[in-house]
């Protein structure tokens, strides 16, 4: 019996990935009077992956990255006024509207006063994280929330023996093999795997090869009350 | 009797103000080539605040408004090299490695053992706080640690709460009076407050008027053992 459902929030509970991609495409157009650069995107994510150990995940350290990609790219030859543009682009990310995903307010409303504990445990910056799961309009939804900087093992391990919660009656539902479902089995927990229609290059795994025991692959997470239906009554 | 202590991180358990400041007089000379501007630290101290609830607290917030400064009291003519030494100057900020104030480790490790809990209550980025508390080597000393992005009455509600804490039993140490003493006594819990050589702009509140009830001011955290002492006593 699953008695404490977790939710990840980027791109599992929000849209986030998508905006990200917008925001990229602003920067292309941006860098394109200095260019041609055909690699801009590339360029980008190796910057990314490059700066990820001093900055962590979130809008402010894609910002950075923004800016040495464009100063690497036109030899420092980059104006003020497009480096401001930059940090403008990354200030509107952080003010723009929280759109839930399809079905998901439904979903999370429908197990509000059920038998199981909700909780939402989500990855990168915590400024980012509170602000959007306070204008997700949300919040109140769930017993308990954390943000933490890396979903790894240990992460969950910490997580579960801090709320007390027994791996086998915990269930994670993300749309990241890497953070939300391949840790979660490591310890000994379940988890639904929902796809996003983007995945970030640095969130990318091999996928799952075969059907993994204790995880689900799930179309949309409007499919989850029936396969929670499902699980109590195996 | 008290029964839980805890922590502030920042400019009570580790230095950080003074790497601010250090970074801050680099910045002053790297534009000085395109100066005079004898208002840096102001200038600089007017974006933090305007880009605060965009950014909240941290590093990499530090470093945008840096650069935004920058590019506004040079009218744009910054160039991409000065504004990648920016960049890095906030790199370097981030790996530099985390010095102790005199005492803590002695006040921490005397604590140990003790019959009290110990923690750390902490603001800021999440990522920057955690890998400070890592390399302090002080991590394993604790026995539960928030980060949180404000420190006002509903976050030390919420953490005490959290934990089951009397706030009659609680004590908080810090160098703030605006973060770690006046919503702590705002909540009906103790605080010691000692003071750091230098308060950040966006901390400085008026100087609490006379003694006030529930707060002590020591001058170093060496004099913590012999104030649990007499309030034990008391």
């Amino acid at each position: 019996m699953i008695e404490t459902i977790a939710f990840d929030g980027d791109d599992t509970l929000w849209h986030n990935e998508t905006l990200f991609s917008v925001t990229q495409a602003r920067f292309a157009d941006l860098l394109a009077p200095y260019g041609p650069f055909p690699d801009v995107p590339e360029r980008l994510v190796a910057t990314e992956g490059r700066n990820l150990s001093s900055f962590g995940y979130g809008i402010k350290g894609f910002t950075l990255s923004m800016i040495e990609t464009a100063i690497e790219l036109t030899d420092g030859r980059i104006a003020g006024r497009d480096i401001q543009a930059i940090i403008d682009a990354g200030k509107s990310m952080r003010d723009h509207p929280v759109e839930l995903l399809a079905g998901v307010r439904d979903v999370v409303e429908g197990l509000v006063g059920g038998p199981r504990r909700l909780m939402v445990i989500t990855k990168g910056d915590l400024f980012d994280q509170e602000s959007k799961l306070a204008r997700s309009g949300l919040a109140d939804l769930f017993d308990a929330v954390e943000i933490v900087s890396e979903k790894d093992e240990g992460t969950y391990r910490r997580i579960l023996d801090r709320h007390a919660i027994d791996p086998a009656a915990f269930l994670m539902v993300g749309n990241s093999l890497r953070s939300d479902v391949l840790p979660v089995v490591g310890v000994g927990a379940r988890a639904v795997h929902v796809p996003y229609e983007v995945t970030w290059a640095h969130e990318q795994v091999e996928p799952v090869d075969g059907r993994r025991p204790g995880v689900w692959e799930l179309a949309a997470i409007r499919e989850l009350p029936a396969l929670l239906d499902e699980l109590d009554a195996a």
